[in-house]
Parts: structure tokens; sequence; C-alpha cells
């Protein structure tokens, strides 16, 4: 790789590199949110130490599979724990002393080092939808999921401001073989956005492709001693470490590339039908997953995460924006600050079919939460519909216009003289009005956070326009994006290597579909 | 009205009353909620000293105007303050002396005592949209609001689990003229509910007429010794205190009715673009108006009112569901806490024209802040559409399904061992599933809050049933709800002696429409 390293390295001397940086046009990007405001924390210690003992009972009593990795198996047996066939009982204290090695927070690198994000601390970087095999837009409707599809949302993912993530699997490209289609995702990544993204988790082999096209793309050194891929990593709650995932969980930590741990929880299905119950599963889960992922590599990142849905008792379906899932959001955020641990939670979730009312007050109701969650890193903050079945085209730039408000809600209160803006109200006084008043000609421009995307026309304004719902405005701006949509400068040498490398590795095995 | 209070002493003792006791359907209600959470303290103590500081200051050295109301001059004069014109300067400290009588919380009764209210503490007291002139329905768009859908909103607010009051005018019934309709409102609530209502202060003639209709209703010894009514005050922001308003609030100060008193903020446009000098106007505001209440009557109970919206600086339309309406209701809830006294604040509120995802959005966003907030009294908790402007029939239903989530919200996490749920986890192990485990079958039936209204049903019913959105599942809800609705039970003699009030009443003045 290193002709590509010393291209990226040259970038802004070669010609054809500057002619390109000089053409793009600028896209604005909002950086990654530091909460100036509290969390809320909704269970008091005691009771956060009932679930953290409770959570290494389980680990040492029933313990945790770790199934077809006969290597994890050794590991673990070598670090202390109790393994008998697939079966790994942790002793108490073991997992938490190992996962001290953790980092509490890291730096993901972008291309673009201004895209850079800090996961961790009083950080939020959100980032899109995750998974769904399915998209829907306004005038196709529900179908599978295409290549085409795919970059169509890393494009609107470039062009939307207050997303700092260009994601993972936006979409699942249906049209592209299973075996082949990360290396067209990943090439999308890289090549249509600048922002930083995450690797592929579906075949141990699929993450080695993901770091070897990043070496292309960041160069082998900087790879080797930087962040740059956060990938997904699902544990098969209840406390089964399936050997896909940790196989990809084991390249990720061998490089320094960082990890969401992440249970996969329905509660009532896959945990307990309590919130009490369902933290003390995913405490254990994640102890146990963090915990290995250290005996690869102490230091590796790692975020605790938290999907976690409950169960329609009526219908079996998986149910979001709820109660539960606010109490199970909250009270995870804070067995992952007590860890010292980046926090993976919330995002655009909704059960509804369509970018209704349902979806948006779920979604609505998981994004508020997110925020005063604590929560670090939000994956599907923009796009999902129809409990993940579905990347919504619209719902995508209508969620991605709501991570403003969590932007202007995370940076608190001004106090300063100009906050408190005493002089304004001496002016004005009783029976006045503030709209001329010097205060507010210096500082209404930032004073408040502004869509982009609904509508605050006058009724008879909006009715002559055609009474556009939600939606319809939304469907434009899917347009606007799109067709406002110019490439990132990019090194031509390296999206050279980048397609050279797609290319033949397409080339060197046959297409799967399963 | 002694024969009137005779008859209500005489309920259940009446072979009329019994048999309407009797034949009635027992309409589910939720009891108030009382929180086991935190609320969300989004400034410190010093910050919050500077509010209340500057808030004196402007008291003492900018002052508020009490406009048309030479007693209200005389009563500040006599209490210490500075009085020039209607111009009422307070000294420091005097306002918040005066407050400390006012008490903390309130039991405002219901006809049922079964619907009684704590307005205060940890409590919240959900109450529907107030003031709209217009309605809209899925079949019928958007037109004036008669006293039909009036009544048809006090049946549906009955009909509302999640919903503990019934609120007053739901939507203004332009059909009845302007000085009698009170009268057709009140009768409505009282007869039609046996919710806990608002009073008429439109006018401080209207405001006697509620509390006549309530002796009525209640018996005049009860009224006099009890809390029956919570009506809603605004000031004229910025910091002017109008002669009817005011009127109306010492009608009902007198009467130890519950009044909201409560600044009518539009940002930008009635108080400053920043957060902590809107904060600062708002406190300056309630510190007066609830002096001033207490001037009236020691003891009265009053609310720490707070109506916030930001104004869109471009288009001048009021915004809703923002950041800074989030910050500024966080904010003054802390300040409500300080000062010891029940907070009102947040609500369905938003800006968009349809009961679509806009409007899901906005209102999410505002309800979940009030909750979290620490807000006692949440007028307008469903039903608001259009900045106000809008009272939704179908929104009323969407809207009243989700304060079922700020319901379960509220309650807290379950700590017992049920809620531990050691016993499940051990049951069910690594790999298994919690469907069919003993805890589940045990408990899934009070786990998950359910939604009486949103969809979860499997893509494929749900397309074959019609591909039905949320409005369209609303409407039919609303016309289940009001095919169901019954009339709660009344004493006949009570029901009587109201109608001839009213009937009285309105023969006694000309039609006004003005």
């Amino acid at each position: 790789m290193s002709e590509v390293a010393e291209g990226r390295r040259a970038r802004g001397g070669g010609g054809a590199a500057r002619r390109a940086e000089r053409t793009a046009v600028r896209i604005e990007c909002a950086k990654f949110i530091e909460r100036n405001i509290p969390n809320l924390e909704i269970l008091n210690d005691e009771a956060l130490e009932i679930i953290e003992a409770n959570a290494e009972t389980i680990l040492e009593e029933v313990g945790v599979n770790f199934v077809e990795n006969p290597e994890a198996l050794k590991r673990w047996k070598d670090a202390g724990a109790d393994v008998t066939g697939e079966r790994v009982r942790i002793p108490k204290g073991l997992a938490r002393q190992l996962c001290k090695t953790a980092p509490s927070s890291y730096v993901q690198h972008a291309r673009n080092p201004e895209r850079n994000v800090t996961v961790g601390g009083k950080g939020l970087v959100l980032a899109p939808v995750y998974g769904p095999p399915f998209v829907r837009d306004a005038d196709g409707g529900r179908r599978y999921a295409t290549l085409d599809d795919f970059q169509k949302f890393v494009k609107l993912g470039y062009m939307s401001k207050w997303l700092h993530h260009s994601g993972g699997t936006v979409c699942e490209p249906t049209d592209v073989p299973v075996n082949k289609r990360h290396l067209d995702m990943l090439l999308a990544h890289m090549t249509l956005s600048d922002k930083p993204y995450m690797g592929s988790v579906t075949e141990p082999v699929r993450a080695e492709d993901s770091v070897e096209m990043s070496k292309i793309l960041f160069g082998s050194d900087f790879v080797d001693q930087n962040t740059v891929m956060t990938s997904l990593i699902n544990i098969n709650s209840p406390m089964t470490f399936d050997g896909i995932m940790m196989g990809a969980l084991e390249v990720y930590a061998k490089a320094n590339q960082a990890a969401i741990i992440s249970p996969f929880i329905v509660g009532g299905a896959m945990a307990p039908v309590t919130v009490a119950g369902t933290l003390t599963q995913v405490m254990a889960e994640v102890l146990a997953g963090v915990a290995y992922s250290q005996l690869i590599r102490q230091g590796a990142p790692v975020i605790f995460g938290a999907f976690v849905t409950s169960i329609d008792m009526n219908s079996g379906a998986p149910t979001f924006g709820t109660p539960e899932a606010a109490h199970i959001t909250y009270g995870a955020g804070q067995l992952a600050r007590r860890m010292g641990l980046p926090y993976r939670s919330a995002g655009s979730f909704c059960g509804s079919k369509l970018p209704d009312a349902q979806a948006a007050y779920e979604t609505s109701n998981s994004l508020n939460m997110g925020l005063l969650a604590g929560v670090n890193f939000m994956l599907h903050s923009c796009g999902w519909l129809e409990g993940g079945l579905v990347s919504s085209f619209e719902k995508f730039v209508m969620d991605a216009d709501q991570l403003g408000v969590l932007h202007h809600i995370a940076k608190g209160i001004d106090m300063s003289e100009t906050g408190q803006a005493m002089d304004a109200i001496r002016e004005v006084g009783p029976g006045g009005h503030y709209l001329g008043c010097a205060h507010t000609q210096a500082n209404f421009k930032q004073a408040f956070w502004r869509t982009e995307l609904l509508d605050y026309k006058p009724f008879e304004t909006w009715d002559e326009e055609g009474a556009r719902d939600t939606v319809a405005l939304a469907k434009a701006r899917v347009t606007k994006l799109l067709n406002d949509y110019q490439k990132p400068a990019i090194d031509p040498a390296i999206e050279e290597a980048l397609n050279e490398y797609v290319a033949k590795k397409k080339a060197s095995m046959p297409d799967a579909f399963m």
C-alpha cells in the first residue's frame, strides 16, 4: 500500500487533487454534540449497585456462551474463567477488572480531519439508520433496497448538517451478492462522503477487508496508530456470543479499531419483562463482551451498547419509543458512565409503516431520551422505519432536521450578560415589544434553532401552496439534497486504488446470495 | 341555592339518582401522575440566583403595569410598592415576601371524588387543549368551532383514560354569543363529565357565574371551603396585567379558587431572544402576579405558569417543540420549585396545520420536556394544532394515547425482587427465550405500556387492512369513543338547577358577538 500512502501524504501537492479540492462545494456539517446540560439520572446509587452485583452473580453462576469459537474459550480459561463446553462462567470481579483497560473515550478519524469525532465523555455522535433490507419513498412505496439506494443514503448523510457520521449498512444493497456487498458499501462511504464510517461485521474476512480498504484510504501507518472505524458487534441476547460476530470483533480489536458491544434486546423475549431485570442482563452481557475485547488487545476502544425495544405481548411485534425503553436507556447510560465507557443507545426508532405521526411520536420519544440518557454514539439517529425493516428517504431528512433540536438543547443556557438581556428588558418595558430592540437585532440570527424542513407559514399561504404535509415537504428536500450533492474531493490515486481493491476482491470469489 | 345543596347531599338516596348511578358505565380514568423519577435540573444554583436577583431588579427599577384597575394600584401602594400612574415598582424582597402565603400544593375537587387531583409536589395533572377558535377533523377539514364540537371534546376528554381534567375552553363555541358561551361551556363540563374543570376568565362577571354554577354543582358550603376550579389568568407580557384578567383573578382568589398566573411569551416578541432573559422576565411577572393574588386573599391557591414559544425570525410565526422552549420550560420549573409553587407549562404544542409527523415531533418534544421539567399542571396536553388556532379531533386522541407514555415513564423503575427478575435470568440462561418463562407469564400483563391507537401489526396485515396512517386510526377511535360515550350519573335536581341558571342568565342579557 505504500504508493497509496504516498498519494495520501501528497494530497494538496498533486495537481489533480488540488483542482478537486478547489472546485468542491463546501458542505456544512455541525461538530459532534458536546453536552452542556446534565443527564437524567433515573436510578439512585443503591439501585445501580444492586444491578451491578446481580450482573456479576449471573456471570459467575449462570455464565455466558461463546459458541463455535474454541480460541475464545481458551482465552477465557487462561484469564481465570470456569469454562465448561461453550459455557463461560466468570468469577465475580474478573470481568470488571478486565474492562478497566478499555478507554473512556476515543477519537474516530475521518478522512477529512474536520469531521473527526470524539466518542465518549459529554459527546454525542449521530450516525444514520443501519441494516434495513427495504427502502421506502413517497413515490415508490416499499421495496427491496439496492446499491443505488445505498449510495443515495450516503449522499443524503453527507448533505445532512446535523449528522456527524456516515454510518454503515444504511440499507442492505440486496442486488449485490451477500459476500461482496460490503465492498461496495465501504467504497460508497469512503468516496461519496468524507465523514467517519463503520466497518463490516458479517464475516471476519469482511472485517479484514474493511481494515485493508481503510489502510488504502488513510495510509497503513495511520490506521495502525489511529481508530478510523466504529463497528457494530451485536450480542445474541440472552448471553450468547457467536463466532462470526466475535470473529469480527477480534479483527477490529487487534487492529485497534472501535467496536460497539451491543446486547440486542427485545424485552419480554430476549430479556425479562422488567426493566431492572433487563438492565441486569445488559450489564452482564456488556461486562463479558468488553472484557473479551480487552483479552484480544488491552486498550482496544469499545462502546457500552444497548439496543433496546420491548415486545407487544399481544402480537409479538417489537415496539419503539415506549416508556420501558426509556427507562432502560436512562439506566444503561448510568451503568456505562460508572464503568467509564462510551455509551451507545437510542435512535430514530419507530414501529410505524409510514413516516406519519406514529413514527414521529415514537422517534421523538427515543431521540429525546437518547440525548438526556447521556448517549455518546447514536446509531439509527435518522431514517429508521417499520421496526428497522425499512430505510425511509423522507424520514431520513425529517429525522435529520430534528437532530438540530438535540444540538441546540445540548448547548445549555447562556448565562452571559448578553444571555441575561437586562438591557433589553429595561429598554422595552411593560407593554412594549422586543422585535425592534437593539438586543434582538444583535442576537436574533443565532438565537433560535431553525428548521430546514418544517412548515411555519400562515394557514392561507400553506393552503395555497398545496396544503403539503411533512412527507411532501420531505420528499422535496430529498430531491433538492440529491440534486445539490457534490462529491467531496478525494485524491484520484486513492480512489483508483480503492476501486482496484474492490474489483480484485470481487473477481476472486463466486457470488453468494445467502 | 339551599334546595340544590339539599339535592346534592341527598345523592344516592333519591330514586332517580340511584337509578342513574346503577346504569352508568364505568369509565376508566388514571390517577394523576405522581412522579417517581427525578426532574432535569438544567441550571445550577448560581444561575438560578442570578435570574432571581435580576427579576427583582426589574420589578424595582422598571416595574409592571396594572392597567384600568385603580383598586389594584391602591392595594399595591398599601402593600409598600411605588405606584406612579399605572406603573407599579416593587421594592426588592416585597413580592417574594407576599408570595410566601401561596400554598405549595392544593386539591382541586371534582364532583366525582375519585377524580380529585392534587396540584403541586411531584404530581402532574393533564388537561386538554384550551382556546382554539377552529376545529379540524379528517372528514370536514378546518372550520369554526361550534358548541356541538365543544361538547364532543368534553365527551372525548371524559372517555380518555390518561386525561385527569376536563379543561376549560376546549374550543371556542363560536355559534354562541360571546357573552353567553361561558355558560354553555361550564354546563358541558359539569354535566357531560365528572372530571375537574376550569372557570371562565373573559370577564369578571363570567368568573362570578363560574363560581355560582360551581356552588349549584357542589353545594355552597363546599365551594366556600374547597377549591373546585383552576382557571387560566394570562399576563400580557411584557409585564402588563390587564383589568379584565385581574378582575377574574380577584373573583377567584376571593372565592379561594385556583388560578394559573401565566406569562404568555413568544420569545423574541414579548420577551428577549435569549433564554436567560426570558426566564428573568417570566420570574418577574410571576412574582408580581402571585404577590397580587395574595394581596387579594392570603393563601389563595395559585400556579406558577409559563406559556412559552419562540418566534420564527423569518416569518414572525410562533414555533413549538423547539430547543429554546425546552430550555425555558426546564428553567422555569426550577424557579417554581424554589418558590415552592405548583408549576404549569408544556402541552401538545405544534405549529403544523395537520396532525402529521411535524405535529407529532413538536408535540412529543414538548410532552417529554413537560414531564422532565417537573410540570404539575399541563394545560393543552392533547388536541392542540396549528399554533393553538385549531382543536383537532384526531390529534386529541393521538396525543391522549401518548399521555400514557408519560404515566409509565413517571412510575420509575421497579427494584423489587420481581423487578430484578434474577429467577427469570437463571431459568432462561444463555440462548434461551423469555416468552414462556414463569416470570414473564406472571408479569407480562402489567409490564409494558400499551397503546390503544398505534399500529404494531405485521406489514402484510396492515397492508391488507388498508395501509392506514395514524390519522385514519385516530379517526376511527374518535368515532368509537363518541359512540361508546355514556353520560356520568348526576343528580337530576342539580342538573335541572344548572340548566335553569344558564337559561335565566341567558335571558337576562342581549346577545353579544364581540
